[in-house]
């Protein structure tokens, strides 16, 4: 496929609020839900079919426990996603030539 | 808006195709219809789609004309194409960090 074949860019992060996620997680590794959604300025709704979609493809695990009586999820990349998202930087890269 | 949120990306440049499209028109400036469809990959409904959502936003022009009795369409980078699309990578990288 040519650089330009847009099907060379993994759709599962290349959707704006996926590539957000992806792209925080990329330098914090693992986020708590809460503080995820005010960083990315997003709703729960939105930020919670956003992440299922990225657990789904094992791009990224969710952790539930229990602080005292509150409900906690912790959101970490996972090594596939991690590898999924050089890959992803790199065909990215290929079509848009080197940014800096 | 920090630079995580995915707001800032201009979602009529950042679709798959249209990503390609804009791409692919920074280098060759300008392209027949045709042409651009086989470097794309495209079909003829999907480039036309595309194409026209990037014309009514004002980011392509495409000019019509006969060459003998064929009809043939240019697509053309506007200078509003342009400048979008560096505003574009400039908070792309600002979101994905440098690739390089």
């Amino acid at each position: 496929m040519s650089d330009f074949d847009y099907r060379i860019l993994d759709d599962i992060i290349h959707s704006r609020v996926r590539l957000a996620i992806m792209s925080y997680l990329m330098t914090a590794r693992s986020e708590d839900f809460t503080a995820l959604k005010k960083q990315l300025n997003l709703t729960d709704g939105n930020l919670s079919t956003h992440l299922s979609k990225l657990e789904i493809t094992g791009y990224v695990v969710l952790e539930k426990q229990f602080i005292g009586k509150k409900p906690q999820t912790t959101v970490k990349l996972s090594a596939e996603g991690e590898k999924a998202f050089g890959d992803y930087l790199h065909k990215l890269t290929a079509m848009i030539g080197n940014p800096s």
